[in-house]
């Protein structure tokens, strides 16, 4: 398996379905809807979805399962960027090397745009699917609420806010990182499992992996950073520092950090030990994430 | 029945249920969940869940099958008003008296606040409940998401904006008082229809009800900004005016916008005929939308 091809073929499909999922850019109100669609084609790369899709493979599932959810979940991981990007909140004016959305509509449209999307999220995992019985479609968006509620993302957010210029501590930076990042992330993970058929035993080994792998999404993150090309990244580098934001390097250093999340890693792949071929591109996007250079 | 009585019972159920469905206060991040709770019991009417639980009644449910919709529904109109409060939307500093989220606690927070009650909605109507058939649930929560996204409150909002200083046009009005308000209030009738087991023939009946009683409570909120009192409101009166909003009094003429709120009230009216004493608390609460003071 090549995980680049893999990775492509995914991005593809989501990208042809979120079009779809998404209110058309020429219907009323198309401020509104331009808003959405730019954020959500801004050149992310997928790395949920990938990771749902993923996991519905390694319980034996097929990716035609996960397509919508993935889409929900992209929506949801547009939305907190948006909002994150806000001058009220981080006040970044490019992500990806673009103008963030509300440099280009407006801090109230960014808001809208933000909202709707999160509520397009809803809409599109309530929506009957034949091909998924009705418990598991119930379990999937409450995972995916969950997630992304108080209880999760913006959990982490606020946290995250609260911590900037305090002196950062262990327990504040796992918490921050596990809810920010790390309850998408395992969302993804579980609903990909959920959704390819996974038992229970299936769906606690998937869970480990989520937990790890999406922990050490997040100190990678924090070392590139510090150590990323910033023209790769296509923003600057250093921010986190100059900011005072709580991250592992700030807390444990940059070595110790790296250490950690190969051990996270590690610990990723050791859940997926008895799956063999099925969880292959699972592992490679393990490694991916942290040997990643954007 | 006496309106008032019933109306008051309902709000102590609700507020009840609210309180246990929200995340604790005292709980890890404390911030958030006190800005949430905040803005949730700022004196909230509850006329989205009144409205439910009485369309419920109407086609013969008992109320205790909306109280969990309900709620996720009063979560919905809360992380509206939070939104359309920041000073990048409507900046308003007042709302029934009471500060707004974000002069309370800041701008960041008050985004969160309003994102986490929009996804505490979902958990709330994603949790499996043993009194709710799946299909009904699902059906319930695909019209709440609905209402309050890109094609209903959320595009209403947008709409009002972009219309904010322009000279209106009926047609324009139309747009933003069927999506902004009354998406959301047709749908808890529809919602409350369904959860009571309304049938095709009873659904259909109730959502002329509500596509008139929704329009009908808007224009009733446009004339109380021209003629209202403004201690018994708990804000400025003669703000629309000033922003150069699209009303139907700006329009019409606020004679012609009395006599198009009465004339909506009466098509209410006549689509609850066949439903005899069941549909009281309707009537009556059809009735109290267009007099009321606040």
């Amino acid at each position: 398996m090549e995980l680049k091809h893999y990775m492509k073929q995914i991005c593809h499909q989501i990208d042809g379905a979120l079009a779809d999922l998404l209110p058309a850019k020429e219907q009323r109100p198309t401020q509104l809807h331009q808003a959405m669609h730019y954020s959500v084609f801004a050149g992310g790369k997928r790395i949920r979805p990938i990771l749902m899709a993923a996991s519905c493979e390694a319980v034996g599932g097929d990716i035609e399962q996960v397509i919508s959810a993935a889409c929900a979940m992209e929506m949801i991981h547009t939305y907190s960027l948006i909002h994150d990007d806000l001058p009220a909140m981080d006040d970044d004016d490019f992500r990806r090397g673009l103008p963030t959305n509300h440099k280009v509509y407006g801090e109230a449209t960014a808001i809208l745009a933000g909202d709707a999307l999160l509520t397009q999220a809803f809409i599109t995992l309530a929506k009957p699917n034949p091909t998924i019985d009705a418990t598991t479609q119930q379990r999937v968006l409450e995972i995916m609420a969950q997630a992304a509620g108080a209880a999760g993302m913006v959990g982490g957010q606020i946290v995250d806010m609260e911590a900037e210029g305090q002196t950062p501590n262990l327990e504040t930076v796992d918490y921050i990182h596990r809810h920010k990042t790390g309850a998408l992330i395992l969302a993804a993970i579980q609903c990909g499992a959920l959704l390819g058929g996974a038992d229970r035993k299936t769906f606690k080994d998937l869970t480990c992996f989520g937990e790890s792998a999406g922990l050490a999404f997040q100190i990678a993150d924090d070392i590139l950073d510090i150590i990323g090309d910033q023209d790769q990244l296509g923003k600057d580098i250093g921010s986190d520092q100059q900011r005072g934001k709580a991250t592992y390097p700030a807390v444990l250093g940059l070595e110790v950090s790296q250490k950690k999340m190969e051990e996270l890693h590690q610990q990723s792949l050791n859940s997926l030990s008895s799956y063999g071929a099925k969880a292959e591109p699972l592992r490679q996007i393990s490694a991916y994430i942290i040997n990643r250079s954007t």
